[in-house]
């Protein structure tokens, strides 16, 4: 039984070919017009029409091709029944014609149709194998599910609400206002709160977590993440690293090497560490000059060169620098070689004088031939999160030398920790409509502190303290992170209190997390990665979309199931709700 | 590591006993007084508090007694580090006294401390071994997430809606209305989809469902469902049923023994049949005698025999029947063997004259005897789902007979398919907000008709009409149930439109349904069944919250997260609503 596909154009006397698909591949159809009435019956089917084919298998000629899972099999046909006709009329488009296909948003209203292509069905079958092989490797571990429906708590993105009957009483308001619970961000809360309970001392879970936040080509409203806590786990004897880096056949990509590289040397927090292209601290060699900065700025370059850079030398010369950025970029010459440094507008932010000591030491130090090229910048000392400008360069050139055909990436995963990154910042664009201006929590309020710096937190110096919390990149993308949790109540408090100046109703959704570590609660970590993100890895796509069954928009609707949608006044009234509008 | 539990009280001279209790069980500690300063220590440290020994393993005395997985074993204890401290004023109660628990609501406020009871945290350790176990005997099935988000359908029952952000581009309207998400249901239009897409042939998941319903003891408004959906299956062939009975090791409570029954034999729809007091049709045996009902009703019985039913006798004659239904309680004596029939009050409203040989046909069909007793009721000829009255004093008997120790209902599993039942009903007041008095679907409009009332389905005869549907029960539990599918999409549109009487605007969630139905859909079927409540059944609890981490109170609140909860009314502007009252 399956799905008939056109009949192939191959003259031969008296015999026709079709193909018959299905879930695990295609099979070709033998028919002979003077044998029965299958060829008449068959030719009038519509393609796309499922079909139950009874007939003989027969060994494909030795010489004939044979491709695919059934390639050396044919099915001479004997008798057709048509189980559901496809109607013609009705057909947006056809999935089998895969040289023809409409456009993404056509083929999400009848994503029915597009997943009948096999590259899509393909990926939704490996991301079931995968998460077969996560459950299999957690062995030990127990899978629990935690609440989706939760309180709202400002603990990180845009929640979902969800409004409650009038009938359903709040613990905490009178009937007066509609109450709502929130869609579960991530099971962070639950988590930890199981792992206080020492009922369970692994868990893990393959969790839909949902945020409301604008879409992006790799977000989605609804996303999966591979959630684990641990009780009795600390990152300093890497137990939770330890764990996913044996976890490599999870992956079964193997190659799984994992390095913990300073965020400067590649000018993001989440680098490709597939190429080269280091950035160089110039303001570092200086130092060593004893050259100091007139402001805590650094000065850094990356440097193209002409003898080991070759694959990327071209696309770094037709590259514009971005317009709004400190960013210069100079080709090397006999003729700029002592000036170089001492001429740029960048060095006139960063230095006041450099004394021609310093440009000989520089030169030497960054080993210059004329021929290379040099993207020079300066940045504010502390990293911020994200990605500086020359790591937009570096990104940019390897693009670009890419599209233009002088360099190939290796598609081999290069897996990165980041780690030891500030526990508290405040620059953080997704996270000020909460914080408003106050510090905010890099990971979440739960991350622990590194025991070196638990002076300077209670020093009050934010700005000094680093976190126990640990990022994991594959190839330039984030795919997970987590952190060893505070589990002493009165350093959670003084975290929410005194660095994060939370209000007493802010610090009402945590008063459980409060009270549980005083019950006892165990040291525990744990770590949460990205499924979707490493399917779209491991599929070989560029979106998230394409490992999902049924995804949304960028702009978060279902051009499917057509949502979100009105809903009837009455069905509101339920919930003690209405439009704003109509107050006026 | 693990949490202290309290000191034994037992004489030894120079030794103390402890329990380190951890998520596997419980080590017994000794403690030698005169050795370091361990005792003083752990007298000292709270119990319920977590705590790191360290100490050499010894074997327990040959005599000794050794409950547990480690009670072969003690631990002599050397050196005693606390790593975290139970705040002795803190806690509410304490979980390692089991024989003092307060009641349900404050141990659901503070459900981490209650999980650290051995007999919750091995329920969600049993949970998940089970669905581990269903993850293994699906193989070839391929696990697919379908999307939580969904749009508004008026299928089924109550959904619980979330608003979108005005910014959300919603493809059906214009910007001036606030739009929603539903969460999703059940899985049922997309898998259906997924399916009719042929990219997976078998689909599964493990899925959570949401319905805004009052709570009820075994509902929750999220659940857990075992969700399947095949192409080319039929209830005909069995292959549904075939699949859920082959997988008696999933529950791996064995003895799996299912068997159609007709509903009439114990007055309900989901029948617990561990024990006898079938119901007996009086009507049949009069229409053999062509003694002819008034009305189109039922005249049936349950007798309880004192020969036979002895355990039952006693419960029989203390139970008072309802007051409001047409039941009629006799026990048979010398004196009224004959006059019981025709004196009752329940003849009346169905038979206009019964003759004597009647009677002597009853009593001989029933075999009576002097001490049996007899409970008596009429009612209409269809089985209208739910209970009878005599399928509800039958369970009202063997309740009582246990309260009152005179029988012992086996804890064996006995599994049921029901079948065959109509395919739609006027008589579901769950389903009436939606329906307002026209027909609607059992189970839900997807379901096929059984081929051979195909001719009452387009005669419009919906009262004749049964479904190839199925409902699994396990000793009176409905644990599931499925549908073969209609995939025809021409009978599809006939159902929603003619039978059901629904409005284009309730048709529309349904428009890509019967769209892909045209595009080839394979004739498809499957069933969800209910983890949770197949959980309770395995843990041998009467409440599906013992089988749920976090759950919720049967009004549908969470005491530990205190949800639903206000929220402020700046976040609901973002979504173009308001609280109702303000509008005044």
């Amino acid at each position: 039984m399956g799905w008939l596909l056109p009949e192939r154009k191959v003259k031969t006397i008296h015999k026709s070919f079709f193909h018959l698909k299905d879930s695990y591949g295609s099979t070709q159809l033998l028919v002979d017009h003077l044998r029965g009435s299958s060829w008449a019956e068959l030719s009038q089917i519509p393609v796309e029409s499922t079909v139950l084919i009874e007939g003989n298998v027969v060994l494909r000629p030795v010489h004939a091709r044979k491709p695919g899972p059934t390639g050396s099999i044919d099915v001479d046909v004997d008798k057709v029944v048509l189980l559901n006709p496809a109607n013609e009329q009705c057909m947006p488009f056809l999935p089998s014609n895969i040289h023809n296909l409409p456009n993404e948003e056509l083929r999400a209203r009848y994503r029915y149709l597009d997943l009948r292509r096999t590259v899509l069905s393909d990926n939704l079958k490996k991301r079931s194998q995968v998460t077969h092989i996560i459950r299999n490797v957690l062995h030990g571990f127990t899978e629990v599910e935690t609440p989706v429906l939760l309180r709202s708590s400002p603990e990180g993105a845009r929640e979902f609400l969800v409004p409650a009957r009038s009938a359903v009483a709040a613990p905490d308001v009178g009937n007066a206002d509609p109450v709502f619970y929130a869609l579960s961000q991530s099971p962070q809360q639950p988590k930890q709160l199981l792992i206080c309970s020492g009922g369970v001392d692994k868990y893990f879970q393959i969790a839909k977590c949902f945020r409301d936040e604008d879409g992006r080509k790799d977000r989605q409203p609804e996303f999966t993440q591979v959630d684990l806590e641990m009780a009795f786990v600390s990152w300093g004897e890497n137990q939770v690293s330890d764990l996913v880096e044996k976890s490599s056949n999870v992956w079964r990509i193997g190659g799984l090497e994992v390095r913990q590289i300073a965020e400067d040397l590649f000018g993001s927090d989440k680098p490709d560490t597939r190429f080269g292209l280091e950035i160089i601290n110039i303001s570092d060699v200086l130092h060593a000059n004893q050259t100091s900065p007139l402001t805590d700025s650094i000065l850094e370059c990356i440097v193209v060169r002409k003898s080991t850079d070759s694959d990327f030398i071209k696309a770094s010369r037709a590259l514009a620098p971005e317009a709004d950025t400190n960013i210069e970029h100079i080709t090397l010459t006999e003729a700029n070689r002592e000036t170089w440094l001492s001429n740029s507008k960048a060095i006139s932010h960063v230095y006041s004088n450099i004394a021609p000591t310093d440009l000989v030491t520089v030169n030497k130090a960054l080993n210059l031939k004329p021929g290379d090229d040099i993207w020079l910048s300066y940045r504010p000392r502390r990293p911020t999160g994200g990605s500086t400008s020359l790591g937009r360069v570096r990104l940019q050139i390897c693009e670009q030398a890419q599209v233009r055909g002088e360099f190939v990436i290796t598609k081999d995963p290069h897996f990165l920790w980041i780690t030891e990154f500030p526990l508290f910042t405040r620059d953080d664009a997704d996270k000020d409509h909460l914080a408003h201006g106050r510090w905010s929590s890099s990971h979440h309020p739960f991350t622990a502190p590194m025991w070196e710096d638990i002076g300077a937190l209670y020093r009050g110096e934010a700005e000094n303290v680093r976190g126990q919390h640990y990022d994991l990149v594959l190839n330039g993308v984030e795919i997970g992170g987590g952190s060893v949790r505070v589990h002493d109540a009165k350093m959670q408090d003084y975290i929410f209190t005194t660095i994060l100046g939370l209000t007493d109703e802010e610090k009402h959704p945590f008063q459980q997390l409060l009270h549980a570590l005083q019950c006892g609660a165990p040291p525990h970590g744990g770590i949460a990665l990205g499924l979707d993100r490493i399917m779209a890895i491991l599929c070989k796509t560029q979106s998230i979309r394409d490992v999902i069954a049924f995804p949304k928009s960028a702009s978060g609707t279902d051009l499917l199931f057509k949502s979100p949608a009105a809903v009837s006044r009455e069905a509101l009234e339920e919930y003690g709700i209405m439009p704003r509008q109509t107050s006026a």
